[in-house]
């Protein structure tokens, strides 16, 4: 393979990883974008990303100091293809987990050449500009805070699926319960988390939100079954949760659906 | 969760089981049947099901002590969506093995109650009415009787499926033999089952009845590869058979197809 | 089941060989025709094979050692339904790896006696006049002759087809390099294989092929990870690979594209 010389101290972003720290960062973002803007910054990559429908958002973001090195360069911003045939989504699926990626920015065909093992690959990026701008993350008072784990999570998603296509996260202060509730045509499930079911929790209030289950379960799909998931909420209002993925920090955001009366 | 509290001596059908069980009682009706009669008795659950064209019956049994606790309550019938989308097998397919399962009748709306781990469900029953009587076995003497494992006699009956739509059981006495037998268009195949091959058999006369291989392959999916399966049948007469799935027993039943001269 | 009696010396073929050895013999086979000419010659099984489009030719050869018995009767070549429903490869499967297959030839039906455990089959030949003449495997000078291990070669063929339908195969003298290479509309990827990272390797002259990666990516699937897959190839000339799987010798060759300007 072409030898992996330590990443020149030039303008131009260029980064050793390990495969599986990369697949970890992506994870967050594959179930509802296609591309996505990366962000080169001092700290490290970043990443936020909306649906098209502008209903759900994730972010990514991995710290300098879980790479291999770690050079942004000018920094700004890359649009990667992610999820495509031949997507980096893809091109990860062929590097053993420890594989070191090298990433380099090729500046003037504007194109990111990656290696790993004896690979080695010119990668076409994306215009930022065709890519939808990263919305920020709404700055909200949830007052529901609950910690699950990702298996718990998972679960409870999975059953609400089963009877409907809407799901209530509802806080019950009076009981000290986090309830998922769904509530279908014939049948309904509550799957009921009680101070000693849940890792964490304060329901201080009274809260119910009501949310898609499509949207839920396609975003739960890279949550490890082992992370633990903080999840806060209110009522009528975006609820946002947080896991970490390997060295990620990964966030999800999803709008609540206007309640049924 | 909600407590588990033992199940009132009242009139309302309540009981405690394993989920494990339960799966293995619902495990011999899935390949005939959408749904089916639960029956209620003193001494356990029952249910005997017919397939829409009335040519296969299966039917499971599980004895009141295979539960951690049973209460028939006023005993009767009730009517259980089993395979559709959030039917119990899809229910059941959240529960871990050893999780206790609590189902109680809720006698004002009909429904049942389903209780495991965290969760919760009200499930809408089907009025008994509407699912199909349930035939009883046929009483018929039956001379062939042979037993082979599980595994034994699934790839019997992949093995005609390959070469066939229809298979034959074949008793012979002279040879002391059972015989599978499947004659295609081109090829054929026997899997011809010697004394010291069977786990238990008697060929005490010469018998051959003709059956539908899709049939048998359907409903030899739940059989466990190390069940033993005791087959009787004779000529021209529904063949029949029985095997242990954990604790429950299960019976099936196939009528012959006319034999092609 | 019927005794498995030694073959007898007489006119017709007839073989014992385990299960395992038979499947690795029509693995290489699998992937480009449906039915085969198979050879019964004094030293064992040939088969070759080309696709419909002759392109490609697979051929397997497996030497009589590796049967339990072998005696291959009056010879001459028997036409074997492969994957088809009820062909070869699905029998095969129905028996256990190391499962002794009692092949007969029937010189009164020309069909195939399929022995194992305790099933028995009557296979019905092909009229070898119907299958496709089996092709010589070319005898040309290629000087680029490296060897790679089955799982580098696969992963190679498999990036090449994530950007590409076409696929080069580069002797590189200059840097003692063999690079595996695909350009596509936006994306290219090299699988650069040095001297060290090569099994074994000459390139002493600069040769180029372009080759389908839907067919070497088809024949490559049978090729096992730990198997040594030997290459040779030139410029513009069919591409020829060996590589042993189980007891099996197999050869893969196919045609080059015409350069593309």
């Amino acid at each position: 393979m072409s030898q992996m010389e330590p990443p020149e101290q030039d303008g131009a972003f260029e980064a050793i990883v390990s495969a599986s720290t990369l697949k970890d960062f992506v994870a967050p973002l594959k179930p509802i974008v296609d591309e996505f803007r990366l962000q080169l910054t001092d700290d490290g990559f970043e990443a936020i990303a909306a649906d098209p429908a502008n209903v759900a958002i994730a972010s990514s973001t991995l710290e300098a100091d879980a790479f291999e090195s770690y050079h942004p360069g000018n920094g700004g911003e890359i649009g990667i293809p992610l999820t495509k045939d031949g997507g980096l989504a893809d091109i990860l699926g062929f590097a053993k987990a420890d594989d070191l990626v090298h990433l380099a920015l090729d500046t003037e065909t504007r194109g990111l050449d990656i290696e790993f093992d004896t690979v080695e690959m010119d990668f076409a990026l994306i215009d930022t500009g065709s890519i939808r701008a990263a919305p920020s993350i709404p700055d909200v008072d949830l007052a529901v805070d609950v910690t699950l784990t990702g298996e718990q999570y998972c679960r409870s998603i999975d059953l609400a699926d089963m009877v409907s296509d809407h799901v209530r996260f509802v806080g019950d202060p009076d009981n000290s319960q986090w309830i998922v509730r769904a509530e279908g045509d014939t049948d309904s499930v509550d799957d009921t988390y009680g101070r000693e079911d849940l890792v964490e929790g304060q329901v201080p209030d009274e809260h119910e939100t009501l949310l898609s289950v499509n949207y839920l379960k396609d975003m739960a799909k890279p949550i490890p079954k082992d992370a633990e998931v903080q999840i806060r909420h209110g009522t009528e209002l975006p609820v946002q949760w947080w896991y970490e993925i390997g060295d990620v920090e990964a966030t999800g955001v999803l709008a609540p659906r206007r309640q049924r009366q």
